[in-house]
């Protein structure tokens, strides 16, 4: 089997697949696409690899594919993932699974990733008090009607890729000097949990958040120039 | 069996769920949720059927799930789907038709559904222009990379659950004026044969878009008053 993997660990969902390979002993070789330089953008990757230019991706055999719910549903039906991170076998959970997978697009990533992007590369618009506002708006409801129903894991008490996903969505703020966890403890405690369950492969994945988060200081006011 | 559908037409989602259990010849009792008049912020809605404030939602036997793609999947492998609209047996076919579902909701949902939501809610916001232009980026997106490969339909050239999908969202900017179709002709042609293909379910789904657009002046300058 041959498996290779298109990735830069700036990029949340090139985290949440890079460490659920490594965890699930999955052995791929590792293709960096340096997103700062804008490889994804050349010629090369958008023609070869991925045409909407964007990571990750997975090279399987020679089977080329995008999107990072599709790439986990994929590993999982090839029998690569484990049973547990990936529950098949039972049927409502499968569903439950299912049902976060496609919520966490707009209810998770996209305020969370639009927040992000306009500090990061806009620090100084005027929209950022409102990016902030859906951002929390967001994490109030992940933490109030996913996490807040008396379990360990967003799907119940055991670990799945559903909580993998969302932690790496949960973690990019934080190179804006956002931390999401400060102001919702029930989202600090499962995060915690899932950062254990992962490591040491979560840490050496989220190792170039942290390098970013340190360089800069808690941000008070969303306008403060960081 | 016992399948209720919670559902308003004006949701791009609920007609896509609501045409595709009409086409498929899926007996459900149809529950309307007037989203016009707020019911589903009421607690009664929220409290006892979608905790998330929002439609389409299945019953299915007294379990209930939200979120469209979740929906169609469960559909799918409870055997409800015709094989060639949700295609399960080929492997590839299947994978593909995974990374499209996942693509969509940033991909084509987000840019429509928010331009759709700033010229209805607020049709003198000076954002406008930056939500067409967004917009306008997934439409040639969808167009070129999804659609210009020479296909009739997104996936090759049999009709799918990502066609019904993608029409529906396709639709929604009419409300305002906006014709989707007018400045590409790819999607216009596609966009002909996918409701050929589910009428007259989806005229009949679709009524409610008709009767708002037709209402609405063309919008030549996005920040016209409608």
């Amino acid at each position: 089997m041959s498996l290779k993997l298109y990735y830069d660990l700036m990029s949340q969902p090139s985290r949440a697949v890079y460490i659920l390979l490594k965890k699930s002993n999955i052995n791929f070789e590792p293709k960096y696409v340096d997103l700062r330089k804008g490889v994804h953008y050349t010629d090369e990757y958008s023609n070869n690899i991925n045409r909407f230019k964007k990571v990750p991706v997975i090279d399987h055999n020679g089977f080329i594919l995008t999107e990072s719910v599709a790439i986990i549903r994929y590993l999982g039906r090839e029998n690569l993932l484990p049973e547990a991170l990936f529950p098949r076998a039972d049927k409502v959970l499968n569903t439950r699974l299912d049902e976060f997978l496609e919520w966490q697009h707009l209810g998770l990533r996209a305020p969370l990733a639009m927040y992000f992007r306009v500090v990061m590369f806009s620090p100084d618009s005027e929209k950022i008090p409102s990016y902030q506002k859906r951002m929390e708006t967001a994490l109030d409801e992940f933490s109030t009607l996913w996490l807040g129903r008396g379990n360990q894991y967003i799907l119940g008490d055991t670990v799945t890729v559903a909580d993998l996903l969302a932690a790496c969505e949960v973690e990019q703020p934080r190179m804006t000097g956002y931390d999401c966890t400060s102001n919702y403890p029930v989202i600090r405690e499962w995060m915690d949990r899932v950062r254990t369950y992962f490591n040491p492969h979560y840490a050496e994945a989220s190792a170039i958040v942290e390098k970013i988060a340190a360089k800069r200081v808690p941000m008070k006011k969303p306008t403060a120039k960081l």
